[in-house]
């Protein structure tokens, strides 16, 4: 047997018995977790530390290294949110729809578990703890496979988590993790449609794609987002500035943040001066088409070229270009988008309709800032992920997207 | 440009227009789909022929040519079922979900098309429609790759709808038919995720196997059913032996038929005998355990094997295993189920309840008939499969399930 098919085999062994737990006995998991994460807080500070070396050794960057670290107040914050998972109602068994037919069956349409999910993500611990309290609350067995980077610091939080999910009751391989980091067990894995029911990446457009690209699990899609602000002629320009400040700058790294501003030609003139004004506080580069190059003084707009218009660039970088009207912005959003968040800053009300209409994104805005595309900001109280695909979810993923459905239909005798 | 990136750039350029078309515009485009069928019966069977001698000149099954045949009577059924999707209602723009965030910002989630959906199926010309006027329905572009048994008709059909849909002002490539059957093309569409949104399969176990092995672009898997009905030792006799009956015999070529039946001990030797001189009204081949030879005689029965239990006859044809209890039975049917229709007959409430609990399939019935699990029984007017995953859509798919969802977000200069 495989490695792969061992923890395949280990999940769907408990599978069952997790689907049909109790709301209660699911909490008192997740509370058990978080004491045991503050009470080990040092050992894996300690885990972690090796991790921070390794990456240190590697040459790991800056953002990277932050990324990776585990300190008090993060173990705190991963804690404090498997307690608030307590909290939220249990999509478990909530009737989603169903009726009586004409025969007398009564049908209900219920939610339940996935079964088996799988995660395979980057160098984040937090992702470790946050996907299996998740996955638990949902009633859901994980599958956790993190990049090699962390992998001291995963073997030490899914120790401390499998001991605590045993403590309240469960078989500990309700949450299992890939130790052997290896890059064959991860193909292995996105190939383990026998064990693994849903297959969930996290990370940048690299991995997400080699997922895509090799996986025969059912994949739902996260996070590359390529995002628009366009300004129409008729925006309020300080509003247009506030929110073009806010999707570039308040968390650049993120995928809701916003890469690329489109302008009317008819305000470009009033509008780019006070953005770069605004931008500069956070000396944001801007790389821009010839007409913004102009505006602004060539000396502060890089020339853009078609790859910084679909470049996620993720940092204090913004692609600038003046679009003779609305049309010419839609068909850049179309050519551009990754179909995560879009946004029209307008005091049109036809525009709004057109561009809510138009445009094929998961999230899409009129006069507010694309960083709330976001589970917590969207009220789902817990965040699994962004989805850009089509298929199961899109958007902010919370609990209930880690259910699928089942009918139940109870009769007296019917038969066709 | 490859044959299939001609026909996604065609589909790709005429979505955005379909998905905001009015349920009016696209109702009439049915009507009218409706009406060019009826109009060129002959065309079409004329066409059907080809296929007919070409099927028996390579000795297709009579099974197999029954399907592949069209003749007047089903035209007109193809023809009605057009017409009556134009009664049905439009999913696309229900609203699904929202509210008014504590900031002020108003999230509406609607549903919206799919975009392109790929179609790829077997022998059987009447899916080629059927399929057709339900992404139309749903406001998504189709692109159609049916057996090349049936390639005669298929061009034929596409070519009368794309005529229709022109006439009711849509852009012709909203229907697009995979005319070049190789299978190079076939396996080429299956990685065409930049012009596909979502791929369904119908047919048998093995092309559904193929296009999850081969496929880069999200699918719904459709249709592989080995179902069982377990007779509980509370079961009502009579009962159970007409839903056995119903189960197996009234359309033993469908995936909700049955294929294995489970009986409790205690009651085996009452049901068996009654379920067997039933069944022999229809000649169906009985394949059981020791125990179950023993009951019925071992003359009437051949041993059943390992596969029997795992293969889905489609046939005349009923494994058949007494279990030691309920236990047992929940274990044949996890070992062996695809997850599609499962039934337990019993006047147990709490056998009733743990049976619904703990079997893992679409649809779990309690005394009444697997044959039930369609999207016409369900109440949802039509179909266009009956998923057998878990991502997206469970059981039995009508329009909704053609659609995903959007969130549109309305501010008035929100910030985080």
């Amino acid at each position: 047997m495989t490695y792969i098919e061992t923890l395949g085999r280990n999940a769907k062994a408990c599978k069952t018995e997790l689907a049909s737990a109790s709301s209660a006995q699911k909490n008192d998991a997740l509370m058990e977790i978080a004491h045991i994460l503050r009470r080990c807080a040092p050992k894996i500070i300690e885990a972690n530390e090796l991790d921070i070396e390794n990456g240190k050794r590697r040459n790991m960057s800056t953002s990277l290294l932050d990324r990776l670290r585990l300190d008090e107040k993060r173990i705190e914050g991963i804690a404090a949110a498997c307690e608030k998972l307590t909290g939220l109602d249990d999509p478990v068994g909530e009737v989603i729809g169903g009726g009586t037919r004409p025969n007398g069956m009564r049908i209900t349409k219920i939610r339940v578990p996935m079964g088996v999910v799988g995660m395979i993500y980057e160098a984040r611990p937090n992702v470790t703890v946050d996907a299996a309290a998740l996955c638990l609350k949902s009633g859901n067995c994980v599958i956790l496979r993190g990049g090699k980077e962390a992998i001291n610091s995963n073997k030490m939080l899914t120790a401390l988590m499998r001991q605590a999910v045993k403590t309240a009751g469960f078989d500990p391989n309700i949450i299992q993790l890939v130790e052997d980091t290896d890059r064959a067990i991860a193909a292995e894995m996105m190939r383990a449609d026998e064990y693994i029911d849903v297959l969930i990446p996290r990370g940048g457009a690299q991995l997400i794609k080699a997922v895509i690209q090799n996986s025969t699990i059912p994949i739902i899609e996260t996070g590359t987002g390529n995002c628009h602000v366009y300004v129409d002629d008729s925006a309020d320009v300080e509003m247009a500035v506030n929110i073009v400040d806010n999707g570039k700058t308040q968390r650049p790294s993120v995928c809701n943040a916003i890469e690329t501003v489109l302008v009317h030609k008819d305000i470009a003139d009033e509008f780019l001066p006070r953005m770069m004004q605004r931008l500069d506080e956070h000396n944001v580069e801007l790389r821009g088409c010839d007409l913004t190059r102009m505006i602004l003084g060539p000396q502060n707009v890089r020339p853009a070229d078609e790859d910084d218009y679909a470049t996620e660039f993720l940092d204090y970088i913004l692609a600038v270009r003046v679009v003779d009207d609305f049309a010419q912005a839609l068909e850049h959003i179309e050519k551009y988008s990754t179909g995560h968040s879009e946004c029209i800053v307008t005091e049109s009300f036809f525009a709004a309709e057109e561009f809510k209409k138009r445009v094929d994104a998961a999230c899409v805005y009129v006069n507010c800032s694309t960083r709330f595309t976001d589970g917590e900001e969207f009220g789902l109280g817990a965040e699994i992920g962004i989805s850009t695909q089509r298929l199961h979810a899109r958007g902010p993923m919370g609990l209930r997207e880690l259910t699928t459905m089942k009918y139940l239909i109870d009769g007296n005798g019917q038969i066709r």
